[in-house]
């Protein structure tokens, strides 16, 4: 099954209890995916939605050939960018050595077959980035296309990216993405990763993972591939994702140098950096912050440096005995990313690998560098969101948000949970999505989800989805704390249905619906039970709102809300009276 | 396969590199269980264990016989109870009305086999619960179980008790259990929920969910059952329970009304309580504070009274346009209780079950109540704690805690959840795990679990062991927040495990060892990858904390925590200086 028929399979349009539909905004081209989902009642309940054209029965999609890239208009429209013939795409790109026994050429098959496009990028190494048009004043259109989307006006979204509050990543070689936008004041959002390693997954299943994880509401997807195939894999993913594609230039970067950190060089990151700007990624991770003096402040550590990234560039510091080449170049390294508008997601590469390494000095001592180049990117007009932890304890996790907020100057923050425990491998969706849903209540952007497999294997499809629906999870759980206008508008609907007992329309409105039937359908499966007033877990004798229903209809007048009715005047007479009760008769 | 086999197969001794152990007491049959995992640096790590016989290989248990009433000497020799001959037991008990066309007489094979045994109760009913006993200044075998179980002293037990901010439940009738309490000042417990129901289930499906629940580590258990064979059920958990048992006599009390609110008395429910305080019940949920005039403060609910019990009273209490019978007639119940040392619960029948109703003037109205029945609780020196929500989102939820630890003068807070969003059917587990673990931060002492089926259906095996294990997490996550002494050993042995590759140490120390075991088999499953310095996630190259331990290994010198050594030196300087960062070379 390719994932194009997954997405179908389940959707079917109004058969389903919902469809596809989009909100057109001041030109035709400018159309905002949403989910309606139609209850039994004749209400209509409107939802964000990331799963892009997969699930619009009236596009014809098809992997091989890529999405419509929606943005291009738009880019060729501002005049500001030019087409360029492009970095030669070299087999060592896939990870395959001059010297490698098994040739130089990859599986004809794995070859993007779609259309090929020359990269584009800012004129004359001019930043063409969402940054320097908000500053500017202009909204753009991914701006406007945004606003409608979370539902703020679009000098509110001009707003936020000017002061580098929110970031909207869009890499002008990506123009196949649905803009969204990522900062404190808009709803809270998830990334799902996906990436081939060394040890296992195939091209095909990394396509399929990123089509399944943004159809269960991932808003962003970062492909960590680490092993053969680095290129191709990407470019496949990018040329059929409706959502920012983030990546960590220097897992490709040590691939090209057989994976010895000591012989990585600046020359050989920036090429890799350049290779993918091109190709269309939206957001890069840069470990900069790590800094030779810093690597000793985690000896003492209980995990040591738990990011990859981290640990490649303390390695490459301490053989060298030299200052990260990251850092150095830093400033070179904005040049690049503003003429192609790619995001810096600047990298915590000594982020506590467990509870006992939080919110420690090496931590810290790196946050703050992230400040200064934070400050840095601004000053060339590059978006930037700051990461964050990983392993905290729950009453340190104020403090991680708090701290980066005032460091980096409200810069989104993007963290990985944080899990709030260690025990538990094998669930740390669950100990991450606890941390998660509290430190973006307290104003983190984006979270990165973690699935059941963290700290064990791969995970494969059914992992990505719990991932993505926990984080999903934690996201709406913030949003409601926030008090996010608009948020609440699903909870109430799916109440209201749970409370007069349409089932079908508490499955539609589910974050997963098929899982909310199944697991109805296990204990109660005939159709009637679908209207019926109770379920399984109590019975009809026992079932708290059928009788609670019934009161209602059996004291209708003694419960009316009519602030004059009986009962609703004595019980406004109770609370006038300082809702002191009675004393107990038996005294 | 029995529980028994269950808890057997999946044990045998430290093959599985674990044991159950015990810590004696000052007196020989004083012993508390721990779980002995014995690691492969060979350190030992202790855990608290609520298992039971179970998973003794050195205790033969046969369900038809029940557990060893390992309490019972210690009962008798506080000589202030006696047998009497108890109250008999009728078909009606277990459901079968006289006028039932099915008969009198329930299935032979159903009746518990196991020896019979006479009540007992307080001489001449005066109170024998651990709560008299500690304000007479006693420490009792009971409390000092406890304290060896959570490491703290005796008399930090019997104040706790005292002060009425902890309980520990303990029917003189269950003399089998493994005691344990319910306070603030010590671990976060769990209570897992079961109970057969008109739709679903069986006796052995019953006492197989209490020996599965606490394997995984609940550490109390309701048995909410509702359909036929209540009794009996009652009676083989009880018999079979290592954990206090928990039940709502009010559901017992309206099957014997055949399902009719309005038909309920003082005289069948104060029946039902003596009923299951003879068996043995340690706590019960009373819902007295749903008063008749706070019934219309739900009328302008979204979802209504979402409590059964809450339910049922409400509906009693407006069919007879009369008081509570639970609330008028609540200074006989204590009497009655305190004989037995039957623990309050009291309910929360006005919980907020949705998001828009939490935290609403019903619900602190009965808070209110709840309060002034804790003060006459503790008058007749009943134990007591206090049930909690329900659905609330994150930015409401430390009110709850708060205003009830005000109100109840810090009587244990015992919460369901609370749940943080209500779109998320099928996965309220979790969406109640990330409340549930803030509010036990905050001070809650025990956390009523919630599985994947809540609102959908009945829970089996799977989804039991999902609804603990997310609860242990939140109460782990809760214990490490508060900084109680001893919480974080844990995690930090399971991270130093992780940081040295020691996989079967981490599969041991996991909450679950077995799923920990799978997912990584999942993608390695050769044995050379257990002992491997890497795992399928990231494979070889790029494993942090491989390159984290070369690091060491390579820079040994300059890495040591020696303060002398040259990088730790250079390190501190930088630190001294202010931790400022240097400019970029680039500029």
């Amino acid at each position: 099954m390719t994932s194009q028929d997954a997405a179908r399979t389940s959707e079917n349009g109004r058969e389903l209890g919902w469809h596809k539909d989009h909100v057109t905004g001041s030109r035709p081209d400018l159309r905002v995916p949403v989910r309606r989902v139609h209850l039994t009642n004749g209400q209509d309940v409107t939802l964000y939605d990331t799963s892009g054209p997969y699930t619009d029965p009236s596009v014809t999609t098809d992997v091989r050939r890529g999405l419509t890239p929606l943005r291009e208009n738009w880019i060729i429209g501002r005049g500001d960018t030019e087409e360029y013939a492009g970095r030669p795409v070299r087999p060592e790109d896939d990870g395959i050595k001059h010297t490698s026994p098994r040739g130089g050429l990859r599986n004809l098959d794995a070859v993007f077959p779609g259309r090929p496009r020359q990269p584009r990028r800012g004129r004359g190494g001019q930043a063409v980035t969402q940054l320097a048009y908000a500053r500017r004043g202009e909204i753009t259109e991914e701006m406007e296309y945004v606003a409608l989307r979370e539902g703020v006006s679009p000098e509110t979204v001009r707003e936020e990216i000017a002061a580098g509050r929110a970031v909207l990543p869009a890499n002008v070689n990506h123009p196949e993405i649905e803009p969204m936008i990522i900062g404190k004041k808009f709803l809270v959002k998830v990334n799902a990763n996906i990436g081939n390693s060394a040890v296992t997954s195939s091209i095909e299943e990394e396509v399929e993972k990123m089509t399944w994880a943004t159809r269960w509401g991932a808003d962003t997807v970062m492909d960590l591939s680490t092993g053969r195939n680095i290129h191709t894999t990407r470019e496949w993913v990018l040329r059929n994702s409706p959502v920012p594609i983030g990546t960590v230039p220097l897992y490709q970067a040590l691939e090209k140098v057989d994976g010895k950190a000591e012989e990585l060089t600046w020359e050989i990151y920036k090429d890799t950096v350049v290779e993918q700007a091109e190709q269309g990624v939206d957001y890069m991770t840069v470990h900069a912050g790590v800094l030779l003096r810093y690597v000793p402040l985690t000896a003492r550590r209980k995990t040591g440096i738990v990011s990859r990234g981290g640990s490649i560039m303390a390695a490459w510091c301490l053989a060298h005995h030299k200052e990260s080449f990251l850092y150095e170049n830093f400033e070179e390294l904005c040049e690049i990313l503003a003429s192609y508008d790619v995001t810096y997601s600047l990298g915590d590469g000594l982020r506590p690998g467990s509870i006992a390494d939080a919110n420690d000095e090496a931590q810290f001592a790196e946050l703050r560098t992230l400040g200064e180049l934070n400050t840095i990117a601004k000053r060339h007009n590059v978006q930037t969101m700051i990461e964050g932890p990983g392993h905290v304890p729950m009453h340190k996790i104020k403090e991680n948000i708090d701290l980066q907020q005032e460091i980096c100057e409200e810069a989104p923050f993007y963290t990985l949970g944080p899990l709030t425990t260690d025990v538990a491998p094998g669930y740390d969706h669950i100990t991450s999505g606890i941390g998660a849903a509290m430190i973006a209540w307290w104003g983190t952007a984006m979270l990165c989800y973690v699935t059941p497999k963290e700290h064990l294997g791969l995970p494969d499809r059914d992992d990505v989805k719990t991932g993505v629906i926990t984080y999903k999870i934690a996201a709406h759980a913030a949003d409601l704390a926030k008090g996010h206008p608009g948020a609440q508008a699903w909870d109430d609907a799916l109440s209201d249905a749970r409370f007069e007992f349409r089932w079908e329309d508490q499955f539609n409105l589910a974050l997963d619906p098929d899982t909310a039937r199944a697991f109805h359908d296990e204990t109660l499966p005939a159709e009637p039970a679908k209207t019926a007033h109770f379920c399984s877990m109590c019975g009809p004798k026992f079932c708290s709102m059928k009788i609670s229903q019934d009161i209602r209809r059996a004291h209708g007048d003694d419960l009316a809300v009519d602030p004059e009715a009986g009962m609703a005047q004595k019980s406004r007479e109770f609370a006038e009276a300082g809702n002191r009760v009675y004393l107990p008769i038996a005294e």
